[in-house]
């Protein structure tokens, strides 16, 4: 049994204690602490049997029984509490990204090295666990597609963020794309080499006055020869479209969208189906839980977690060299990209 | 919070403690009780919280704090421990069916009536919870299909059950058609008048040496006008078939099966997709909780249930109907079946 | 090259004759007769190259240059032209049904059999031929499958006939499910022993008043024991919905609609695809064509016809088997229909 | 009453000349002409009824019924045959590309704006017409899908092309991605500004060391804003695969692959649909067909033909300015291609 701490009690802290509760009988949550914690998830935390309900992360912190965190405040805090975490000697489990910033992810790396307890780190790429990507990520490592030629991720979100969300973001590579850069490498099993990224403001203009796009491509090519197309849009009227595809020498492998039921009506209108599950939080429930399961395995087990510090800190230099390529308007390699 | 008790500590016991326990934030399992309880299930249920572990299901009867009991038990103990639970005074979620006598059922009903607690009594047909055929309702209810004119529901095993089971089970009709004769109501919104069923044993002989059939039809006539079609076997080797489809006079809505993932796979052999989820475990646990979650909300909301006795009795007879009709091969009314 | 004259020049004629023109190369239209041919009809024909266009059939019928006869013209001709076309030599494609009565359809049968010539006789039931029905026969022949253990047919016409039609169809039974009843044959590989039919009238009163139901189905029992299930409506909204499935021991093979094209549209009203073609001419024109060619092939290759006068005559028994169990409202066994 | 004549006998000549045969009854083949022409297919052509069968194509130029001349032969002979029937005064169907040269182009473009008559010049992208394409086109021309926002196309050959092919082909962007770059134009109803081109010798290292790629990809930015992205491949092994997908303001529309038939197979293997149809001459028939007919009927009319010298002379461009872009690395822009 694992002790855990949240640290954050927003949205998807909420969805990671629930997750615990109900689906992860290995862990207890011991503590949760947010600054701005209302009082209805106070309650709620202390009806779920949630020991401390504090403000101050730091009571989680200097609490000795805690041997696990997990961080999902505000994204510029999570590099800052992830040292704090190592210092403190516990295992993190940190929501995506760890930061924005090649040089603050570098020092949670190297104070995880200095670390003297071996601690687990991990990152919340959670598609990773999804059961649609996960399935074409067996059917690659069973080798029923063969050598990895091309691959196709499509990641559409049903509605833009507000503009004010935009500026704190990152922009969209490093906020959205970033998902769609980690399944390139998680499915094809090797790194990008190199990408040529292209964005345009096509949905809302208060995005590009903010300074990024709201559409956006990339094209890839993978150190293993493969070649990879992304695209983004932060607005599909039908709701959040996440789909993949995975091109070998002995075949293909895709995956569609989920969607509530599979009812199919049929009209004089036409031969109508369901729209996709609306947004994350429905679509991605399941691999919420999964990877908070594979983390608290890991530490239980003491395997190595399976989306870590590296991982974390790849995924920045991917966006950023995104970023690059559309402001220089040409394709940029990735080992361009240093602190 | 309702207090509830759990009689029976089987496979659907388990599984409707564990929907309690992660899913209906409104019910606290105080006690399960399973005259048979193995030693790992009484440490699983003691470690869950579970105050109350007995060999004994009298001491849940007797518990004045006990609210709600779910009968999980063999089939021919429904009947009996109904009527303790009612006497008891309290709520009860039977499993189905409530019994294979009509008159055994009739006496479950008359106690209820009796009562002179206004008590909850609902019977499992979780089926009508189920994400998919909800969804074939909510379209009619809506009248996107206009007026129903027929129905047809397609159910198949992925194995047959040890002819042992069959014996004891009432035969194919009261066992298994049983779920899809009541699909009928529910989706209709109408009643069964008339059935004629046939039968085969054409997967194993043993279970016609058990004097049941592993292949049946039903073609049905309903009190609307609309007519229906039923079939159902014992054995689909690619996995558990549940289909059904509803049409009308402006348009036809269908459902089809639930699987792992929406992966598919291109290769030289074919365009490969992946099988139903295999049995009603995997493919109904989201209407096991559904169903128990909507029981306990009746209980505190002091609402009628989705699925009450009558519905249990009413199912009997349908099922006694399609046997007689079987051995008799003619069309039966259901009015033909009384205690 | 196979000389052929087409009698009848209404729609399944002009089908025929296209048919003839653009794709069967080993048959050259010769005439073609038609007692109400239309100006516009004649023109066609001319123009088309067909030397003889007739108001009289007989013009056909005594000119030696022809080898076979398509009999397209209306249902209570097919049996007398066809007694003709073999006094007179002539190899028979007779569209369905030969006729409605067993006696007439005996007395064609016997004539085929007196001939000095080795006639062929081919009789339309097209859907043989359709690749959708064709490929789930192949799966079935080829093993996959393994036993047949049920089948399941649907069929539904997009809007009614006309009452006036329907008083000289014999009914939905002999009208429509014939088709599918042939479809049992066809796929099962086996004979149908017993059926029960029931029918409603839900669409159209006049259909009722004529005499008729316009919805309608039957439970069949093979010889082979599989057991079977139809249904028939005389009015999809949708369009053309014509699906079957056959199920075995090691697997189920089914098939679904054509469409007009693969497009999905997603917008925020749903997932909408294309609607079943509209009706049999659309549906169909493939198996039209097929039927032909295989039918001028068994004429120039002396091989048996695909679907014989024997075809043609259980067809017509299975036919009235149903309307004789609807009528009597009991199960009825085919061999209780006899001339 | 079109008097055709055609230059070229060979597999894509042969298909022409059938679809006029059997589906443009507004066009007479007057004859046929190939310097290589074999015994079987001049039989085959004179028994279609085609009078003149020539090795010398210039018994076509010079016979003055001939009103209209379908180029078949190999690609570099387009150009040539083009000036020659535009100097006889004949309508041309050309298949394409018209030349791999813009210069050669150019001399068509200019011979037929000289032209006293106002002569009709189609070229052969028949892709336009294809059934699941133009629905694409249509939703999209309706405003289904609001403003055209993304646009992909994919496309894989099911088998490479023999490295002596390759040699003459131009290159995979001027042989295989020149449809898809016209299908950018087509479904966008815009023009393409800007490409950025990947490539990888990942099937046949002949390829490579023929001077070619057989894997590539597309990233393009449209006028009216849009961004698209193209994947080749020269070897799915799963069949010809052919899908594209319009995504914009208000939805998105999507084609997949046509097959033989709608058969689906469920065992415990799992549940096997069919594969595409394996190339194009199964999968374009359609097309081919449609593009004659409108092609006779812009002659007949004196409509405007769907697809003219402009967008034939464009279509090189844009796979010269792919071609460029890999070879240079960078992005270009159409507008750099002159001839």
């Amino acid at each position: 049994m694992v002790n855990v701490g949240i640290i954050g009690a927003g949205r998807i802290g909420q969805v990671h204690a629930r997750s615990i509760l109900t689906g992860v009988p290995d862990a207890r949550i011991l503590s949760i602490a947010d600054p701005y914690m209302s009082e209805s998830v106070a309650a709620w935390a202390r009806e779920a049997g949630i020991e401390g309900v504090y403000k101050d992360h730091r009571k989680i912190m200097e609490d000795p029984r805690v041997e696990a965190v997990l961080i999902c405040s505000s994204t510029d805090t999570h590099a800052q509490l992830s040292l704090e975490a190592i210092a403190a000697g516990k295992h993190v489990f940190c929501e995506k990204p760890i930061d924005q910033k090649l040089d603050r992810i570098g020092e949670v790396k190297a104070a995880l090295a200095a670390s003297p307890k071996s601690l687990k780190y991990q990152v919340g790429f959670n598609r990773r666990f999804d059961h649609n990507f996960r399935a074409l990520k067996d059917a690659v490592d069973a080798g029923k597609i063969g050598e990895v030629q091309f691959i196709r991720v499509s990641s559409r979100d049903p509605e833009p963020p507000p503009a004010g969300y935009v500026k704190g973001s990152g922009g969209i590579f490093l906020d959205m794309m970033i998902h769609d850069l980690d399944m390139l490498r998680y499915l094809s099993g090797s790194e990008i080499e190199e990408v040529y990224a292209t964005g345009a403001v096509l949905i809302d203009p208060a995005i590009g006055a903010a300074g990024d796009v709201d559409t956006a491509t990339v094209s890839a090519r993978m150190k293993n020869g493969a070649l990879a197309l992304i695209d983004n849009s932060r607005k599909a009227v039908y709701g959040y479209d996440q789909r993949a595809e995975v091109f070998g020498s002995k075949g293909c492998v895709a995956c569609g969208n989920d969607t509530a039921s599979s009812a199919v009506l049929s009209t004089a209108e036409g031969v109508v189906s369901e729209k996709p599950l609306w947004f994350f939080l429905q679509r991605y429930m399941g691999s919420y839980q999964a990877e908070v399961r594979l983390f608290i395995e890991s530490v239980v087990k003491d395997t190595p977690v399976a989306v870590g510090v590296a991982d974390g800190l790849l995924s920045i230099k991917l966006g950023l060299a995104c970023k690059k390529s559309m402001e220089e308007h040409r394709p940029v390699r990735i080992d361009e990209i240093n602190p």
